[in-house]
């Protein structure tokens, strides 16, 4: 592999004598190092040694490390990089990949997936949390942004599994029994209840579902419950176009405009906004003011708008704000995957063609989304996102000796543009080994696809005509 | 897995006892087989078998088969489909993967390709078409259609490896040695020497690079020539808006049209067109007139122009027309990967975005640009692109155990939407195991990317002020 020329520089040389501590628990050699620089541009670190202690990266040095350590790898031929945050899913929600395909947004929730979530169960969301873990592992995921029910049975499968996660309980207005009050309550407790779970590895967030399912006095209520616990907001908003148009029609007012005026936005509350098609100009001052008190992001799902014949987030006009774009995939009953690299390269694509400007969104921009801004997306700007000393050893170790991504004349767009994620040989969260070589260390894959297998018919029948929502913006 | 409920359709039952033939070549069994019903629809055989003797499929069929057979491959939990076909490539240009990374066509043309494609060398081609062939066996790739220079030495690559080829030798009418009749002769002189070769698997084409760098003379004595020996024609055209407007504004037709005027379209001979995102209204009773005689199909490569931020193939006006659109790469330079998997993903989504249409190019719709149109797209239809009984044995295996391809409720969505090239575990060309678990066994790889990075710097450097030839249609 021939790293592309970027000036190399290293994000620290060693920390005085390892003897000091002893050995280290986790030295990673040989490989080139995804580094940022001090104006978080990216850069590559040839033949680097990463050092890891206590689940934080030590070190990042060029060359060889003479510390000792407890477990090594040589990564030769590999590139290390921060693992890649998917900054908004709906991870049990692999149960239904593919099972409604080729139809409108509102069908889709209508007809198939609306139907089908009436008949989940906790086991369901278990088997599903437990393959999407496993995919996302696969795919050098160590951090997701979850957004769903039954979520305790989430954190437990985000435990087990060894994934970093940033969860919340997803509430309606008008959902069975935990409507309004009740769903937000629930998720208010269960928020407080795992902050922090898994070893810290569990962050959490109030998680309202939606502007058009959550009525305004509900999103009020939930703001000032955010306030008064320190808590951040996850929910979709703005997700087409049409929804936008829908609001202006019924309220006068974007989905945006809804989220401040009911003081979501605005208010010093950490939001993450799922999609953001529907962002039109009259939004971004509003988000501006918002960003520059650092409290806003968007996570963009490239895949699942081309699907919907739906435009796509304005990520341009978001950085001219300077609000922060993190990468996500969605469920995978819309997008099909967990594969955020294809997130990555999909960003970069189509945001040149709907800006119609091939310089736009290089490799480089595109994986500063995927690394820094995906962060910071889901509050974790300052412990993951980059590899450098001090934060948490999230490292993932991708193979660039097949022929695909030969040779190597722009490392970053051999990543964005040629690795897939089959190419990640090895994934690493908080300085534990969750996949070696491919091999998935915490999960046990086979029996889970077979039980899930089992309880398909049962999950999947519509025949009760019921439904846990109505699509009607 | 569970395979989707598509009604079982045998392609055909065991052809009488196979003791009167002595044993099978190959028999593969436990697969899921994607075959073709009778109005060309995609079905799925459950548990199929499929048999192979002397390089054809001989049955495929639903159940255990009793067959004898030299080599088996059980294939449980692995769909058996046709190889994939990339109908428009520049195989060697995979040397140049990532060289000019964000820029618009016409300076990724004059600034980087065409000054470094003037320091060509036969080894460059080689080692470069030889890496591609590694790259394209290993995505499941099983025939390529490749318009470039140094095609002897391609020829040789193709026989090497094993794989199925379309081959033409490029020319314009303003190259160095080798313009305009020179160019022509030569393209010719390749065409029918090397049809039929490497044991059949390779066809040939005339090659003219495209209406902007070929003119209407030399265009009209191609498709004289074409004529007199039977032989098809492949070349870029309309490959965007800005190349339709401006043949428009220079000659009042476009390029299409001029396509017409030179004899090489309409009058019988088959024509292959690279691209086409530039095809307008007034050009679709020209292809008319061509699909009715059989004798034309777009190649299309989506990736590539989203890069550029180009319009796409019109893909549903060419099908309403009759005209097959099969699905390509480019060069990796621009596509950055010779991935055909992507560009049916890509050409799903592309679509029903473009069209503002979810319900529009389905799963099973791309499957059938993968398999049958891109056959025909290449002048194979009658001999691959579907596993059915007297086709060639191009068969790939395709493993769906992995995380992100389960469960399976909608094969057609899995392998489109899903599925990735890493995916593919074993490929065969002719009945002949080119990769068997994701091995190699007709190529040596390490040698040759060592080799080609040693010739990089040589090959890259663009300090002598040449060009092959100028971007300006």
């Amino acid at each position: 592999m021939t790293p592309s020329p970027a000036t190399p520089s290293p994000a620290s040389s060693g920390q005085g004598p390892a003897s000091a501590q002893g050995p280290a628990d986790l030295l990673i050699t040989g490989c080139t190092a995804l580094v940022h620089d001090d104006h978080e541009g990216i850069a590559f670190v040839e033949d680097a040694s990463i050092i890891v202690r206590g689940g934080v990266i030590e070190a990042v040095t060029g060359g060889a490390s003479a510390v000792d350590a407890v477990e090594r790898i040589d990564a030769r031929g590999q590139v290390a990089m921060p693992g890649l945050i998917n900054c908004h899913t709906h991870s049990p929600m692999v149960a239904l990949r593919g099972i409604a395909e080729d139809l409108p947004a509102e069908e889709w929730f209508n007809d198939f997936i609306w139907p089908i979530e009436s008949n989940l169960t906790d086991r369901d969301v278990e088997l599903g949390a437990r393959l999407a873990c496993a995919e996302m592992i696969r795919g050098g995921v160590t951090c997701f942004a979850d957004h769903y029910f039954s979520m305790d049975t989430v954190a437990a499968v985000v435990a087990e599994s060894g994934l970093r996660a940033h969860l919340g309980e997803a509430y309606f207005s008008s959902q069975g029994t935990e409507r309004g009050p009740e769903g937000r309550e629930k998720s208010l407790e269960f928020a407080l209840r795992h902050l922090g779970s898994a070893d810290g590895r569990i962050t959490t967030a109030l998680a309202p579902h939606a502007p058009y399912t959550v009525d305004d006095a509900d999103l009020a209520a939930t703001a000032e419950l955010a306030r008064a616990h320190g808590l951040p907001v996850h929910l979709h908003a703005s997700e087409s176009r049409d929804q936008t148009d829908n609001s202006l029609a019924r309220h006068g007012r974007t989905p945006i405009e809804i989220l401040e005026r009911t003081g979501i936005l605005g208010t010093g509350t950490s939001v993450l906004i799922a999609h953001g098609t529907g962002i039109i100009e009259r939004d971004l001052p509003v988000l501006e003011r918002a960003a520059a008190a650092g409290s806003v992001a968007v996570a963009t799902a490239p895949r699942g708008y081309l699907k919907f014949a739906w435009g796509t987030t304005p990520v341009r006009a978001l950085r001219e704000i300077g609000v922060p774009v993190g990468l996500a995939t969605d469920g995978a009953a819309s997008n099909n995957s967990l594969d955020v690299w294809e997130s990555m390269a999909l960003t970069s694509l189509v945001q040149k063609s709907t800006e119609g400007d091939p310089r736009w969104l290089t490799s480089r921009q595109a994986l500063h989304h995927a690394t820094l801004q995906s962060a910071r997306a889901v509050g974790l700007g300052e412990r993951v996102g980059s590899l450098a000393p001090g934060r948490r050893a999230d490292i993932i170790l991708v193979d660039l000796t097949g022929p695909h991504t030969q040779p190597v004349h722009d490392l970053a767009a051999t990543l964005v543009h040629s690795a897939r994620a089959g190419d990640v040989r090895t994934t690493i969260v908080d300085g534990r080994v969750l996949m070696r070589d491919r091999e998935l260390l915490t999960l046990d894959l086979p029996s889970n696809v077979r039980e899930l297998g089992e309880r398909l018919p049962a999950l999947i029948d519509r025949s009760h005509g019921k439904r846990i929502q109505e699509y009607d913006t």
